[in-house]
């Protein structure tokens, strides 16, 4: 791609640093903003640059936050024995979003993946594993995506905490609400009829 | 969706502004960056706020360059007389691209579209029209998209410069090299039919 200007080259190929967007689409959003008020581009521009360097991270969850100690883990209305382990900052907000859980998270910052470098030394473990052998924590839900490495760092940390008196759960796999069982794959298909639950249970959610 | 930090809530609000990117994606976005060094993202914020600021447009073309009069416009191989209308810069380096053709570029920053309240009045028309009136320019080629805005451009430009002695001309519509015929859709058939050229100059490229 020629470009006719260094500064719009500069820009585009910044742009195209960000996962997902080609040059193409670096180039169109570029141009966009070229036709929007300069003031738009300073927003845009100053936002992403005092989050990077403002953010912190919270020291006992490290969940995002403005402050050294997030809300929720500052919450005195939150239950401090239950820890629910989280793969990144989205997850707590979407568990948040279900308002079902009332405990404290623990965000890793991803998942061990020889494959992608990431080992455990890279994720918030050891400082989750220290959380719990101080033994105020009663509950640890693993609650990472079901894949070959989210199961990995489950079994990991598990093997860490095993001679702590924690019990360690995991959230349900079984068939989405609305989901027809004819197109459910036959791993979660059997997984939700190995661990079936009482029917007067289903009809308190 | 409810975020645990305000800087991360501004960035992603900033971030969901572009075209086609929703507040998902703008959040991947951001956590990207966080997971990359502090440069990156002061590199990319310096680089939209920069260009933004100080990128200029060609005075005689409007394209978009670094200096008063950009690259094409200032050099000496190219054919002062023949004049290409396109609606923005990307045409510009689509066309430079195939490297046919050697004339100036007439960059009109969009076309006329009243659903969209763009009226010729917001368009680069004027100074196109004076260009022509000064007689140095031979030939117009409108090389607008095949849409009704695109004709619509075309029509009323046609309509300014109707009096003056200048030969002009559209790009070819017909098949595109390597199509099939039968998926061809019958107004582009129709017109590359009508519009059939001498065998001997399709030899030539």
């Amino acid at each position: 791609m020629e470009f006719s200007s260094k500064l719009l080259e500069r820009a585009v190929n910044e742009m195209s640093q960000l996962p997902g967007i080609g040059k193409r689409t670096a180039l169109r959003l570029v141009l966009h903003l070229l036709r929007q008020p300069k003031e738009q581009t300073v927003m845009l521009s100053e936002a992403l640059k005092r989050m990077r360097q403002d953010v912190k991270f919270c020291k006992s969850c490290h969940n995002i936050s403005d402050v050294d100690l997030c809300e929720i883990c500052a919450s005195s209305n939150r239950n401090e024995s239950v820890v629910c382990v989280v793969e990144d900052v989205r997850d707590v907000m979407a568990i948040e979003n279900t308002s079902s859980f009332k405990g404290l998270y623990h965000v890793l910052g991803g998942k061990i993946s020889p494959m992608d470098g990431i080992g455990p030394h890279d994720l918030n473990i050891e400082s989750l594993v220290k959380k719990i052998k101080q033994g105020e924590i009663k509950e640890l839900i693993f609650a990472l995506s079901s894949t070959m490495e989210g199961d990995t760092t489950n079994f990991y940390i598990y093997k860490q905490i095993q001679d702590c008196k924690v019990y360690t759960t995991t959230i349900a796999r079984g068939i989405a609400v609305g989901d027809e069982l004819e197109y459910a794959d036959e791993v979660t298909l059997g997984r939700s009829i190995v661990n079936r639950i009482p029917f007067e249970n289903s009809l308190k959610s």
